[in-house]
């Protein structure tokens, strides 16, 4: 159990979408911020990390969405960096309603990546003290994505300046936009989603185009939407979606 | 002069840019957000409008930018709807840092749309009344933009999902990302603007390619940008940026 820390939030419009429902993409801005601040105040900012050559890289996301909160709300958001091991940190995510519902729930794996090398660095114990994380033997494996077959769509985006952040890459709240924003608008706003598991697989860079495709799969039991985003021909980001019924 | 209205905002990483400051397209939002609480609280909220078939549209911008407000800072958004003609509400909003300092400024000009027409609505009293906006006959001449003459580059965007917001059309905040992002990177990275002009000329929907064009002006006295956004081969917002020398 690592340290929790929680920070509350009041939605303004422009963080919904045309039905006044927070957008994927600012839902994951808000949780990856939340924890920015926890590591400034403990002492292990990003540019603390910087010193050390390193950087935070989020290669996984499972994501249980109950209910989307929408403009106007005030919620809090929590998170807390359960535990690591050699090479990867497990930090969970959730976002409560006034009345203590939970809405979200998200799991995440993080690494350290070496800015010399671009490649997976071990965890420095001294780094992730400050969070009182567990550290742990084991590798947890991720839930599995549907595999892809067919795109039953795609759309081309060129990687834009407004998509960079302070770390001079693509945010990864913008990969969320590609992956949604390639559905059909009617489909956006009768659908709200219920699950959705990512992998980051590489690095866009500004400038590239990446081409994002979808999979519709239609079951009894479930409605879901497979998801490719590649750029320079190489798989960038992976997602299967489950939408509520 | 109109009722002042303000609310406090600490700015978030995830509303700057690479270089850590308030992005303008974010800086639309944030002014425009503070004029939408400040119309709900005095009853007179979009919904409110609406109910008379009626919709705010945004027609002109004047920005003198003092300084960028960067990630971490706690600013004062303050709005001012200061006067009213029979078509057009000349609105005003600033931004004020912790030390009370102004670091931008901006004049902008409001209409009301008939949404059966799809035309310009005479401004009607009574929606003016609680923010005790002066009534005045003149119609004030927007500061004239530099001419167009010929683009020194031009990029295509398509409408997203997450540029439309609860008013079904492209969010105003929106064009600025397209004007620039245009530019080059280096060229963002280095300069600030210290004053644009814009007018918006023609809505933009769902699924539209647009054009966003520049051509740079460098003279002795100011370095300048001057800024065409088309779709469907007509005009829909045209803008001249000053940048600090």
């Amino acid at each position: 159990m690592g340290k929790k820390f929680r920070e509350t939030h009041t939605i303004p419009f422009y963080e919904c979408d045309a039905k006044r429902r927070l957008t994927i993409p600012t839902l994951i801005k808000l949780a990856v911020s939340c924890s920015t601040v926890q590591s400034e105040q403990l002492g292990v900012s990003e540019e603390d990390v910087e010193k050390l050559g390193l950087g935070w890289i989020i290669t996984h996301y499972e994501i249980t969405i109950s209910r989307l909160p929408e403009q106007g709300e005030t919620v809090t958001v929590q998170t807390e960096a359960e535990s690591y091991n050699k090479f990867f940190c497990y930090r969970n995510f959730w976002i409560f309603d006034e009345s203590g519902a939970e809405c979200v729930f998200i799991e995440s794996v993080f690494a350290l990546m070496d800015f010399e090398t671009r490649k997976i660095a071990s965890v420095r114990d001294e780094v992730l003290a400050p969070f009182e994380s567990e550290k742990i033997k084991k590798i947890k494996r991720p839930t599995p994505l549907l595999p892809f077959e067919k795109a039953t769509e795609s759309k081309d985006y060129r990687v834009r300046f407004y998509d960079l952040d302070a770390n001079q890459h693509v945010n990864n709240a913008v990969y969320f936009s590609w992956l949604f924003d390639v559905l059909d608008r009617s489909f956006l706003e009768e659908h709200v989603p219920e699950k959705i598991v990512l992998n980051f697989n590489k690095e866009v860079r500004y400038g590239e185009m990446v081409v994002s495709e979808y999979e519709l799969v239609e079951e009894v039991e479930f409605l879901a939407t497979k998801h490719q985003v590649n750029s320079q021909d190489q798989l960038s980001c992976e997602a299967t979606i489950y939408w509520q019924k």
